[in-house]
């Protein structure tokens, strides 16, 4: 007898589990409750939208609801809101938002797939109308909307991280003059600061007002836009954008008795099940193993939600598969710049206790042979197990080939490659392309003296 | 006591070896002997300086023998040819090519960095004023001096190979008409056919006439250029180059008794030692560990040369260091594509006995997320063992981002791992860099159904 399988969430590892289930399982009952209007959309790329650097935002739209009832056969019903989940008897209560009707429904293997939600700091006035988070497709239409509908002539934008800093990107891009308000002493707070120098530069040159170790204590709305009241000052300006982090919405999970780590989200073995039986979660609500530390993390990003949430669906469907885990990889395209990063920083290994001590090793090369023109210069910055040579994290930064150049290092670290490793690695070199050592052989052989 | 270090060949292999060697002994004897008349060049940035890509062709000598006399202390002498090795003595015969005296010069540890040089078909007129082989730098003059010189309206390349189209780019790109003569039924024979048809129909449309299934019968000079006779016509033009193939120098290391493979350039151990005791070969005119195969194989490249001349400095020196060898690895640009492969072809695998059964993938993905302008197609191919689904090789073609690409590959056949184990590889992801699914992981997960 084939088993009934819900899905709370309709993202990417909601969708990614459901359509692998539906694979595996063409005759099995699958419904899918999403309390928004949208599933599956590509959220990384709203920026680009708002920006207008890709035209179509219907192209963001990864899968509509009709597109996932009829090409992959999956009922997904939006504008649902799980309320609650009874594992005892294997029920979850639904609130339908349009008709403000509840109903229980049963299941047989659930998968949690809620997602994170912004996190908004308790600012007196952060309520007011052109103050806007961007997380979901909502947010993005209203940011969108908000721009065309005023005349927006600066931005402001609470926040350095990779949201903030694409976000600051597209209001340039538009013309728009951005001031950009960061609680700490350095933009990009997921790397190390020692390697950020020029790519702060490169930020305030494109015309971006930098004020970092600043706080905002009120918003308020005027007659002619917004005022942000900060640590250094009064920033009169049009919008704002909130960009100070999120947090796992892992509240159902909490409440139904699922474990959950120190981050908050929740916890799940290698199948991607939780700490209750026939529970699984996926996505951003969940932590998952860095495969650097060998514990649980919470470091949520669109690959790991797709990629574990297949897992999930594998799992649930019968399939005995495993999700290896994560290095906590990305990359932000900012202005010229890439900044990319895998696996442990200087920052981070700082913060963890019974870690091997480390050495790290910075370097800057070209990224094509130095006599070929348009070789642009990228810095790259390892950590390594001093005892063992074993590579532990990498982040570079340079204007070209920065992110796949990354991904060679992941791919080292996830190999548990010493650097005597991979500067033994057989690259590829042709003056276009790379110089003769490439970067990462040479951050390699300087690291392994 | 110090020892005395000689080294035959002043390019990659040979210039890594003295450098390593006079840092690890900063005061011993150390002697570079070069037949030619330049050390240490960038031959790979030949046709882009024959095009006037590279502007400053003195930026291809990484090292002249000035600077490795003045900055690293290595004694080289340029013009001096060594005829024979006696390894009973530990001596070598020293022609010096201005005098036309013999000398003899005594060693402790010798390398022996000959590299190869092009082979030249016995075709009649081969030898005609305007037909050129790529190989030295003094070619890379000669022709640059023939074009300058003459006026060159049309340019026939024989062979299909990276050179071949390198040249065939580089011609182009000064307006002038090429034939392409091709023995074989595809360009870039190291690559699978399969993968070729776009890049053939894209050389095509830059201009260059293909002719492949074709041999040249006999080459001749006429009044007002050269004429070469092929199986499907005659053609007339005003430049030939020869780029059908190179062979190891190894005549001087047969002579001495040291044992050469099948291909015959030198056979090392890990150590770049040959089966003579203080021998030691490096560079084109070696062998190296493909570790793949985990045999011996002849695949000349630059990043071998330098990397494995290093150790064998190192192992000269006292250290005790190991070179893990090569797969192979390989890029070029031919016009707006680039190609690009690591570890094993299907042919190459089709023509190794006992070799495990393999399977192929090919897929097509896009180089950034498809709703992000700019995104170009790549085509990536795999090998994989059928057994285990270990990747033992993977071809790559396409318009941007193709070589580090490549790499993430390189980095994971090196690591042994399965096209499981690549499926779940974290890997940056952002919509200018990558699709959420990178294109490497869309084909190991094809590969892995």
């Amino acid at each position: 007898m084939s088993k009934k399988y819900v899905i709370i969430g309709g993202d990417a590892a909601g969708m990614s589990a459901a359509s692998k289930i539906r694979r595996m399982q063409p005759e099995s009952e699958l419904v899918v409750f999403e309390k928004g209007q949208h599933i599956s959309f590509a959220a990384c790329g709203m920026p680009y939208w708002i920006s207008g650097v890709i035209e179509d935002g219907s192209n963001l739209q990864v899968l509509t609801p009709e597109m996932a009832r009829e090409k992959r056969d999956i009922d997904v019903r939006i504008g649902h809101e799980v309320t609650k989940i009874d594992a005892s008897s294997k029920t979850i209560v639904v609130h339908k938002l349009s008709t403000g009707e509840d109903f229980v429904e049963s299941y047989d293997a659930l998968l949690i797939a809620t997602g994170a939600r912004a996190v908004v700091p308790p600012i007196p006035g952060v309520d007011s109308e052109g103050v806007f988070t961007l997380r979901s497709l909502a947010d993005g239409h209203l940011i969108k909307n908000y721009i065309a509908d005023h005349e927006i002539k600066h931005a402001t934008i609470i926040g350095g991280g990779h949201i903030g800093l694409e976000m600051a990107e597209a209001y340039r891009h538009l013309n728009i003059d951005v001031t950009m308000v960061v609680r700490g002493d350095q933009i990009a707070p997921s790397m190390d600061k020692d390697l950020l120098e020029k790519l702060t530069e490169h930020v305030i040159e494109n015309g971006v007002d930098l004020q970092l170790e600043t706080r905002v204590s009120t918003i308020e709305r005027t007659n002619n836009g917004l005022q942000v009241q900060t640590s250094a000052g009064l920033i009169k300006t049009d919008v704002v954008i909130v960009s100070t982090g999120i947090r796992p919405n892992s509240e159902l999970a909490i409440e139904a008795g699922i474990e959950v780590g120190n981050s908050g989200a929740i916890l799940i073995d290698e199948h991607m099940q939780t700490s209750v039986e026939n529970i699984y979660a996926g996505g951003d609500c969940a932590e998952h193993n860095h495969r650097v530390l060998e514990e649980s993390m919470w470091i949520p990003m669109a690959t790991s939600a797709n990629k574990g949430g297949r897992i999930a669906g594998e799992n649930m469907a019968g399939a005995n598969t495993r999700f290896p885990g994560i290095l906590g990889t990305s990359v932000a395209k900012v202005f010229d710049y890439t900044v990319a990063q895998t696996g442990l920083t200087e920052k981070q290994a700082g913060q963890i206790e019974n870690l091997s001590a480390i050495e790290t090793t910075t370097i800057t090369g070209g990224s094509r042979a130095h006599y070929y023109p348009g070789s642009k210069p990228l810095t790259i910055k390892l950590v390594v197990e001093k005892s063992s040579g074993r590579l532990l994290g990498a982040q570079m930064i340079g204007q070209a080939d920065v992110a796949k150049r990354l991904d060679v290092l992941a791919t080292a670290i996830t190999a548990k490659m010493t650097v005597e490793d991979i500067g033994m690695l057989d690259l590829t070199y042709a003056p276009p392309v790379a110089p003769v050592y490439d970067p990462i052989l040479v951050a390699a052989n300087v690291a392994n003296k």
